[in-house]
């Protein structure tokens, strides 16, 4: 096959290997927390039918389709309605109820897949790209506790990696539709959508959109502007909220949840988790604690991993799986990242040392070189030709491996240099054990 | 979001947590292998142009087309033509293209992703499967030995598993095509497709399709066959070989090369690889070694791994890119043992203790316990309710938790049970630490 048209296709970042080594990187630490919390591994097929994917409606334009080449147009079958996933909860709630009786619940689980939206192509906007997922489900009810435990498993997962901090902004639905009730407000839904616009178009906006969509009055929109702009790390956002003279049971226990979510991130991790009460995630199925994340230095960009608790994603006759789960968007996260060049690996191949080849009659003695050191785990290439050493030396440089190694002559000891040192010294390749730090490649923040 | 219709699609396998542990576990030792080996990660885009995905022609009906639900129809562009992928080989071949200015050759990549085929359903076809491939490149030629080192990789990756032994089964084109043409066939490559069929069709079939494709005499495909029929775990076959009469410079190559291959795996790791001369692998653009994987027990289910060395793949204007590759069909070889019961996994959760909860109000104790026991690296889950303990007892069963953790009453110690044994003694949640091998589930072959 000769390939004559190379181009990039806009919406389609790729990686080169230093980034898909960092990306790796990142996905390896997020399992590792996930599996901490005893989320258990699941990937979902790529493709839903169509009829499940328009059921989110917003969305339906963003769905790529599939068709098979030589599928004959004149007996279209079921499978032509097949789509690409654009989210990975879609597929989950379905998952759970295909096999519902095969589940333990609640049934906690992590993600991590591509994901495909036909988006007009456009700066800053993918059409593929890669979330990581948690969710917990149950089956009749969901203790409230896990919207609390969920956010403190974003925080672990996303404190230990080299990236800006983050910051989780809490807010709960309870509370706002609450709210708007006490009011007077009565398509409480409305009104939620109107005032999420709200860093979009101002308040100004908003007032008009909740008088023109949720019938608000301009003191029921000061109000509900009012609610938006409290934000505290603590639980003092309830006194805040009081303050405003408004009174209703669902207000009451959205404040009550609220104060714990807030309560217990400030234990657990202080400064993680801020209650920000303007937040209100455009999807309508949300039921309680939704959330959205920022990074340090990258607020503008929006959120990097969202979320919230839901009651009626997943329904099938009398059975009924709430669940709670939250996003992370990595490839957007790493996209922001790599495009500010905050973040950088050691060398750009996971080898560490490279067995220098003095003539190729000699390749089968660096194989056995090689295969001892792979069997303790020591990352190790052997050099591809027979060059001058001050060749493969290079080699080795262009590539960051931090080690050489040579053949002893006549008898002599093998020796092993650090090329970026110099310092060379005899070595049996039985025995020898690079510094821990360098045996793979390190991810580290660039400082900028 | 209500989700009603709820079926399983053929051609897309699901896998439930517990396989989907099982397969983690499998990728996870494929890389850690492929790096020991110095091969970098690569992960491509889903999608390539259709142009470049037809150049395979044999393969063209199983493409799937992409298009966006709300294109419109009267304004067709280019991103109308976008397919996904088959196979991981023409977006690596396209992405060496695309980036040959940016990276060090030789090139030596992994890649695990998905693939997908637009098949008709029918037992055993997948049409989303997922694929483990490696690949060395280089720019202009790339050294032989590549071709040696290759199944050695593959023989270290699989042999590190609880799976039946595998054997890998190579051949060298140079070889068929030399002995071909040493024989007076003009059209060497109609010769090798004909004895590629040899399983399907047998002797006397590919001896039709010699004649009908090849325009071979009897006499000629009687070779042709006495060829196919030779197979050796060492360099024996050259003998056998040279009796059939037949001589050509090309043959010559060949039978080097392969005795070669031989030889190296007889070393590395016996009964890793054998001579067998009807391996033929159907396309075309094959040019040196090529491999066929059989497993213990599955011979018939056909390769697991198949692959060569192509000279032709990639090339643009007057750069070319030689490579030598391999790839695991994963779904394929997992579908196979999981269909005979042949994998277990210890346990269907990450999770190795599950703390106890007496009481509600003290989920802040447990939460603690949990956290200590986390930082320390041991999977840790908090029970959802305060049920009474011979229901959290059994939450831990069902799941295979070998742990539960109670809290000590009234400043007594806590206490750690081993649910499998009935063992029960005080634990600190800062010091208490499982055995190595109950931290994380366990892989094993079922003995069948």
């Amino acid at each position: 096959m000769t390939v004559s048209r190379i181009a990039p296709l806009s919406g389609f970042p790729e990686w080169l290997p230093p980034q898909r080594m960092i990306e790796q990187r990142v996905l390896d630490h997020l399992r590792t927390t996930f599996e901490l919390y005893g989320f258990a591994p699941l990937e979902t097929r790529a493709v839903e039918p169509l009829d499940q994917l328009l059921r989110k409606g917003e969305t339906s334009k963003e769905v790529y389709l599939l068709r098979r080449l030589q599928a004959d147009p004149q007996a279209p079958g079921t499978e032509d309605e097949l789509g690409l996933h654009f989210d990975l909860t879609v597929p989950f709630a379905r998952f759970v109820l295909e096999n519902a009786g095969k589940l333990q619940f609640p049934f906690r689980r992590y993600q991590m897949q591509k994901v495909w939206r036909g988006e007009k192509p456009q700066a800053g906007r993918y059409r593929e790209f890669l979330q990581a997922d948690i969710d917990v489900v149950d089956r009749d009810t969901l203790p409230f506790h896990y919207e609390v435990e969920i956010p403190l498993v974003i925080g672990d997962a996303l404190a230990g990696l080299p990236i800006p901090p983050i910051r989780i902004q809490v807010n709960n639905r309870k509370l706002c539709q609450g709210f708007y009730r006490g009011l007077g407000i009565e398509d409480t839904d409305a009104a939620l959508r109107a005032v999420d616009k709200l860093d979009k178009i101002g308040p100004a906006g908003v007032t008009e959109l909740l008088a023109s969509t949720a019938g608000a009055s301009s003191a029921q929109a000061k109000a509900c502007l009012a609610l938006a702009g409290i934000s505290a790390e603590d639980a003092s956002f309830v006194d805040a909220v009081q303050a405003l003279g408004v009174s209703d049971p669902l207000l009451d226990e959205g404040l009550a949840e609220l104060a714990r979510v807030v309560e217990a991130g400030r234990e657990h991790r202080p400064g993680l988790l801020v209650a920000e009460l303007k937040i209100a995630r455009g999807l309508d199925y949300y039921t309680g604690t939704v959330y959205e994340t920022v990074m340090a230095g990258f607020e503008s960009s929006g959120s990097v991993c969202s979320g919230g608790r839901y009651d009626n994603l997943a329904t099938s006759g009398d059975d009924r799986y709430p669940g709670v789960g939250i996003s992370i968007g990595v490839s957007r996260l790493l996209g922001l990242l790599f495009g500010a060049g905050a973040l950088t690996v050691s060398r750009s191949v996971p080898t560490c040392v490279l067995v220098a080849l003095p003539s190729e009659e000699r390749r089968p003695d660096c194989d056995r070189v090689a295969a001892a050191l792979r069997r303790r785990g020591i990352p190790t290439e052997v050099s591809p030709t027979a060059a001058k050493f001050g060749k493969q030396i290079r080699f080795a440089e262009r590539r960051g491996i931090p080690y050489v190694w040579f053949l002893g002559a006549d008898g002599a000891p093998d020796e092993v240099k650090d090329i970026r040192s110099g310092d060379q010294s005899s070595a049996d390749s039985g025995e020898w054990t690079p510094p821990e730090d360098d045996r793979y490649p390190s991810i580290s923040a660039k400082p900028s």
